[in-house]
This record gives structure tokens, sequence and C-alpha cells, in this order.
């Protein structure tokens, strides 16, 4: 079966539609997002112009933020602290990557986790990880609801990983480890957690026997076809990050023509996983607004 | 081959004297850790002892601060804040479990990560997590530390973790996988991290089998000798992390008798992991002077 993330997207952009439609019913204000975009990045101006745009579609107040390649990092963290005081702001997020002569991981930490609604704060990170409220990234934050909409059951399975980066692998290993206490309001009921889960990478020896002990295995290595059919159990669930392109055409990390049929569910790439991180982004606003800055 | 945690501290207890000796000899101050107390806990007493008289033995600075049981959680929220502003304390810990009208994770999140010897901020774990500078909580940290020390190998290895706490479980695993990029200074050149790891828990279906497949198998169950001969393969490398008392006497979460001659490398409970613990606070608090506060 795919997981069907074009649709999904579509299904909680109606519902964020509706909430925010009944805030403005309520007569209160609506969440508002800002975008900070440094330089002229055609690649960055693209993602940045798409998250506008989703928010426009259900509601969100959006403000884009562009600055010159030429601000300094002083300037830019005063930008920062800025819109974390400003009330007016709920969240927002600044577009990586930035000049060479400004650090990211600088920028990154000042932002007030409370709108951190990228999840990028080493605040953010630490609180998922302590299963405290947090505002988790895109990525592992739309693999997460893609589970739970589809009521794929993480309970007691194995799951496994492939790929430690900072904004995929270790969140989502985390995530789909620990007890579910994070109920998420827009998520249906299934539990999703208490998995014992196997992170795999670059070092890793057999990646293919340990993929095949798999119930359910989450591909973000960013490496055309890595998975094949061979390294896969009959039944498994795959989730595929990737995106590559390859002679101009976007394939994932897994070889879908021929795992799919041995996979109990998939994602398609493109139409997976890409379209539930924009989604997640506007989630994260909404739940700064709810829990936050209200 | 037993893993002497004992000796290994006093090791490292000698070098952080003879590095102290050497600021002093320069004229600089020394690093200075302060412990807050609240109540009577008689257990916290005595941990609040030991760590004191620990820090005398290297010739750090030790304020004890002991509030009474009765201190409001904003009482308790100024004294944190003060020292985070006191220049002259490097880093200082909250002793837990605190009363049960305070709140511990907002006291905790309340202290400067660079001061919090401790490592239990969501900032420092989230930093951990990014691989950014961050002190890293005791028991996770005197675990590398041992490995490194008799140079046990982890590149490529599979790690498989036994318990998924937010002290130990979930940031061991972190640093045991992601890329050794944190080289310490008081470490010798092992080269840790880069390893294939699995965290197990209550929830793991068929524990034994994925004990068997592991290179390193690190237990922090809090389950009585759960880890048996039977469930580790030959010449594997066993950390318990484990202090039960069974009838009187210390115990493991691994049976030590019947796992150890199977085992390539063991730590025994006690004089394993536990001296480890607080020389790892030593570490941190020395860290942090040298590299935030100094």
């Amino acid at each position: 079966m795919i997981l069907d993330g074009k649709h999904i997207a579509a299904t909680i952009r109606a519902e964020l539609r509706e909430q925010i439609e009944a805030l403005k019913a309520q007569g209160k204000r609506v969440p508002k997002l800002a975008v900070v975009i440094v330089g002229h990045n055609p690649a960055s101006e693209t993602y940045v112009n798409n998250k506008i745009k989703a928010c426009a579609e259900v509601g969100i107040d959006a403000q884009k933020i562009a600055l010159e390649q030429t601000v300094t990092e002083q300037q830019l963290l005063a930008r920062v602290r800025q819109l974390n005081e400003d009330p007016s702001v709920d969240g927002f997020i600044v577009q990586l990557p930035l000049p060479e002569h400004i650090t990211e991981t600088t920028i990154l930490s000042a932002i007030d986790y409370r709108k951190d609604v990228d999840g990028l704060t080493p605040e953010n990170v630490g609180r998922t990880i302590q299963g405290q409220p947090s505002l988790v990234s895109a990525t592992p934050r739309g693999i997460r609801e893609l589970l739970a909409r589809y009521a794929i059951q993480t309970e007691g399975k194995h799951v496994v990983v492939v790929g430690r980066s900072n904004i995929v692998g270790k969140p989502i290993a985390m995530l789909l480890m620990q007890r579910p206490y994070l109920s998420l309001p827009s998520m249906s009921a299934a539990s999703l957690g208490d998995a014992t889960v196997t992170v795999c990478h670059s070092k890793t020896r057999d990646l293919a026997s340990i993929c095949r002990t798999a119930d359910i295995i989450i591909v973000a290595a960013g490496s055309p076809k890595l998975l094949t059919a061979d390294m896969i159990k009959e039944g498994a669930t795959v989730i595929d990050v990737g995106i590559n392109r390859v002679d101009g055409h976007l394939v994932g990390d897994v070889d879908f023509e021929h795992v799919a049929p041995k996979a109990a569910y998939i994602t398609p790439v493109p139409g997976g996983v890409g379209p539930m991180t924009i989604v997640s982004l506007l989630q994260n606003t909404l739940q700064a607004y709810n829990e936050y800055t209200r």
C-alpha cells in the first residue's frame, strides 16, 4: 500500500484551514510565521516562497524578511532577537544555508525555542529527547504524522533508521523509541513510540542483514536506490526520505520498483515524505501559537 | 578482562589534581563547583557529601548550598539565576529529587548550560545530539571514558543499549552512533562513535536474540541480573550500569558470574561504571572552567 503523503498533507491543510477559520470566527488573531532569508540563493528563494504560499493557503499570516548577502552576524542576531520579542510573531525560521561569514549554529541557538518552528535549536532537540513538549523538526514530525494517519503501530516493532543526521535520523530514532507521551492534537489515536530502534549509517557493517530484521525501515541516507528488494523482509513498512536527482529525475533512497511489491506500506518519491515537511512547519506554527504565544 | 572503573577513576583524579596544581602554580584561581541541596533526604545528603569530598581530593573548590524543604520554586529559581551570574562559580548542580511542590524540569531548564555540569539541561542534551561542544551527563561520559581508556574501538561495532532513560540510555546511544568529532582532552586516542546502535527497553520483543548480535552491550535497565550468559556472544564487551540492592548486596543488571567468562571485557558492580560517574562531574567542572568561565 502506498503511503500517500500528498493526500495526507492536503487533508492536514484542510484541517488547519478549518482551525484557523474557527479562530477568526471567534474574533481572535491568526497565527503568524516570519521567514528570514539572507541573500538571493535561487533554491532558497523557491523554498521560502513555497512556505509562504503554503501559509496563505491555510490562513496563517506570513511575513518574508529579506536581508542582503552582506548582513553581518551581529545584525542578523539582532533581527533574531527582535523576532523573539515581537508578540505578533508566533514562529519564525531562518532559511539555510547562510552566507559563509555567518555561523549557522550561533544564529540557530539564538532563536527562542518557543518560536523555533523549524525545531533546530539545541533546546528543542533536547526537549524532544527528554520527552518534554517541544517543536519537532519538519521531517521527523512529518514521518510520525504519516505513520499515525495510516495507524501503523510502532510499539515493540523493530525500526531501522538508515542515516544519522541531526535533522532526520537522530530525532526520528528518539521519537520512535521513547514512551508515547507526546500526544499530538492533530493526530489519530495510533500510539507512536515504544519501538526498538537501530540507527545505521556509512560505517555500519552488513547493512543488508540489519535491514532484513526491520519491521519499519526509514531511509535518510541521500544515496539513490540504496535500499534494494533483497534488503527488506516481506511485509515491512518502508519510509523513503531521500530526494536525489538522477538523470533529471527525482529518485529516493529506495529502489521503489522492486521494493514496493514486498512492502506492506511504502512512501513514493516524490509524493511521500516530501509533502509532509511543509505541512509540519504549518502545524508547528499553530502549535507555537496555541502553546506559547496566544 | 575486568574494566576496572575504580582504578581508572583514581587515575583520572590524579590527572585532575595535577592539572589543578598547575593552575595554582601559574597563580590562577582553581575551578569551583556549587552543590544545591534542598531538604534533608539522607541519601541526597550522602551523595552531596561524597561529591564535595571528591572535589576536595582533586583541589576543586566546592560550596554546599543547603536550602530548607520549604523553599518555594520562585526562591530556588532565584538562587539558580544567582549562580548562573556568579563569576566565581564554574559549575553547579541541583541535587535531585526536589520536593514535590517544585517542578524539576523548571529548575533544570533555568540552569545556564555552560554551568550545567550534570549535563541535564535540554540545551546541553541538544548540543550533545547535534555534536556541538557540550557538558555530557555523568554516566554516559563515564562509560565513554572507560571505553576510551581501555582503547575499546566502537567504529562499525554493533552496540546494544538496554534502557532508554534520559540520563543514560538515550545519551550514550547518541554519543556512540555519531561521528567522533568530540575529542576529549582527557581521553586516550581511541576513536569513539561511529557505532551501529540499537536501543532496547521494556517493550522490546526477543531481547535475547538482539543482545546476541551485540559487540558491545550497555545495560541500564535497573533489573537485577537481567543479562544472562545465553544472551551474549562470545567475546562481547559488557557494560553494567545497574545498581540494585538484593538481599543486602549490590548487584548489577548483569549476571556477572556467568557472563564474565564469555565476555572479552566486563565491568563489575560495584567498581565499574559507578566510580566513573563522580569523576565525570569533576571533569565537567574543569571543562566548564576551561571552555566557558576561565
